[in-house]
């Protein structure tokens, strides 16, 4: 497996375009292939936004032709009204197409309980639909167009050994911790992968790596991850998982690295759990903790944090065998083995603190089971952003 | 019932005293009495501090004549040494007041993982015993001893219309999701009350207060609540009970209130909930949710981050019969009725914002059950407060 350029473009029968204007953008993905599989995971909120229940409606009888999402407006808690404009979405892109809105996976993200401006999501269409195109620039283009508060466009390609390529984009900086879902994403691949094995393979991978990220611990009602398969080649189910696997773990960590006013990336194993629920339980723990991250932000060489939010995070944990360890690329301490401090370790801590990207390890030391989460530090910037975000 | 002056010195059998020098303080409490009965409860952090494990064991077979409780190192993640550090606490005092070790409550709150300064602890013990007293001052100090960041001492008192007493004092800023138990909370009554009795009525009032408080969601290692009973006056425990709700709601919202770099209280009122878990659950989300606490902090009268969390809360939840009010002393405005957006609200919700005292009250519709919860804003110096707290 080797990463490509290219985006979601780099895979074979994939067209897309995108336009961004202030905050509205809208994004438009095609899948050019007589015969699409497609798969979804949406969010566990129990508010749960208009875009997300047509196409989630739409995947138990179709497969997805295309995608169209807007920024700007999340159309969530509108009702009603909220699930014919989503319909209308699906409609007006359908009709160009020349396919059913049942075959249109719609998605949205933005300001919650606000209504859709339908004015500017058709005027967009049109620039949109007529530049659509399988280039870089093209899937770029469409990326862009799907960004709200994120400071980075998120795409990565691969291709596998056996000619087969995963391709995907993302979105997301704030309002993350995906449970089941993901904030939105769109992947693509040439492979040849039946539905049902399709939706397994996603669900796999997304628990590995979407539901693996907390900026703040909201969970937003708009996540999506939507998968799209155009068949051209074939492949074998555990190659494509790994492939899939390492383009949602690529997405990930740019949403984590991307958290919102975040200055560094979190990386927190969690290993020696009692079973993987544990491990994911404390890994989770220890990268949504904003005393945590707050601490990384500043430099706090303040350790003891980690070991508490290992300790309420829900897993067994015994504090006589935790071990724990801080490094970055170049440089790793031990702060406690077993159980026990390891004394004067304070100013190397602060010096790993100060890198880009921060890895904490903790043993549990109960068991075999293991876990990574992502997630960023807090800063004055998530304050500022959040505190002024709708005016 | 009527709120009195005199804070925990005000139960008749309680002397108090205590000093704070730069980050290290040390009250103490002394109940005056031939047959005190005592009751606590502490954290469900599996990472647990020394204190709480020696003083859960004293409560067991013993009523407690004393606490003693340092504020500078929380003496956690400290293993045997932290045990052993623990108990000198308990024994010094335990030498001066010519009791068992065993009859002493121990307490800290600092950084976790350091081990606790001796010296400084004896050198204070001297100081704050020669100085024990039934005044207000001296409540006053010993509520001033525990504070940490805190930036506003925490003590109340009301006497009942029996003329039973029932005061306490806390701390609490950061680190603050209390789990069945608390901040430190130290509470007396004059009231005579089996022990059996006191601890049902501890963890009722515990749940409905310290339990329902949310600055940042880090449920800490020593949270610990004591409550201690003099036994000079006879109580029925209705009576009891109501008094001990409003002394600990009243600390539960002065720790909100005093939440780290807080300028704002927020209060979610949940009703209509089909179990009163759900209602907690809800309430808590609502105040846990870094997107409401930077919306408020930043008056950004962004309300879908109110519906979103009480979506992802845990609680059911059916969005098209949501109601939602935000008001202060001054107004109210609602935002959503039965699952409908009332428009034309947002600059009307800003000004609601801008007071000191937030109620959010969320209508599920589906139930009769409700809860009540408190928080506090996000702001710019809580990220300062904690990137910088060892160093």
């Amino acid at each position: 497996m080797k990463r490509i350029e290219g985006g979601i473009c780099a895979v074979r029968g994939v067209r897309a375009g995108g336009i961004k204007q202030g905050k509205n953008g809208l994004a438009i993905m095609v899948a050019d292939t007589p015969g699409p599989a497609s798969a979804g995971v949406f969010t566990r909120n129990r508010v749960i936004a208009a875009p997300l229940i047509i196409t989630r409606q739409a995947l138990k009888k179709n497969e997805l032709k295309a995608v169209i999402a807007n920024s700007g407006c999340a159309n969530a808690f509108t009702g009603e009204r909220g699930i014919l404009d989503a319909q209308w979405m699906a409609g007006i892109l359908a009709e160009r197409l020349g396919c059913k809105p049942e075959e249109i996976g719609v998605a949205s993200t933005g300001v919650i309980g606000r209504y859709l401006d339908k004015a500017v999501v058709a005027g967009q269409l049109d620039e949109v639909f007529s530049r659509l195109s399988d280039t870089e620039e093209a899937g770029r283009a469409c990326a862009h167009a799907i960004m709200t508060t994120d400071t980075a466009m998120k795409e990565v390609a691969v291709e596998l050994d056996n000619g087969v390529r995963v391709a995907g984009i993302a979105k997301g900086s704030g309002m993350i911790e995906p449970k089941m879902g993901t904030m939105l994403a769109f992947l693509y691949t040439d492979a040849k992968i039946p539905k049902k094995i399709l939706d397994i393979c996603l669900r796999r991978a997304v628990d590995k790596s979407f539901n693996m990220v907390v900026v703040d611990g909201d969970t937003s009602t708009n996540d999506m991850a939507l998968l799209t398969a155009t068949g051209y080649r074939d492949c074998g189910e555990e190659e494509f998982q790994e492939g899939l696997d390492s383009v949602c773990i690529s997405l990930a960590r740019m949403i984590a690295k991307d958290g919102e006013g975040a200055t560094r990336l979190i990386e927190a194993r969690v290993k020696g759990a009692l079973t993987e629920n544990d491990a994911r339980l404390a890994a989770k723990a220890i990268v949504r903790s904003p005393l945590v991250k707050t601490a990384i932000y500043g430099k706090d060489p303040n350790w003891g944090r980690v070991v508490a939010a290992a300790g309420y995070s829900g897993a067994e944990v015994d504090q006589d065998r935790i071990s724990l360890k801080f490094s970055n690329d170049n440089e790793e301490v031990t702060l406690v083995d077993s159980g026990r401090i390891v004394e004067g370790k304070l100013e190397a801590l602060k010096g790993i603190m100060a890198g880009g990207e921060i890895v904490i390890e903790v043993d549990i030391g109960l068991g075999d089971h293991e876990a990574t989460a992502w997630g960023c530090d807090l800063t004055y910037d998530y304050v500022k952003i959040n505190a002024m975000y709708t005016t």
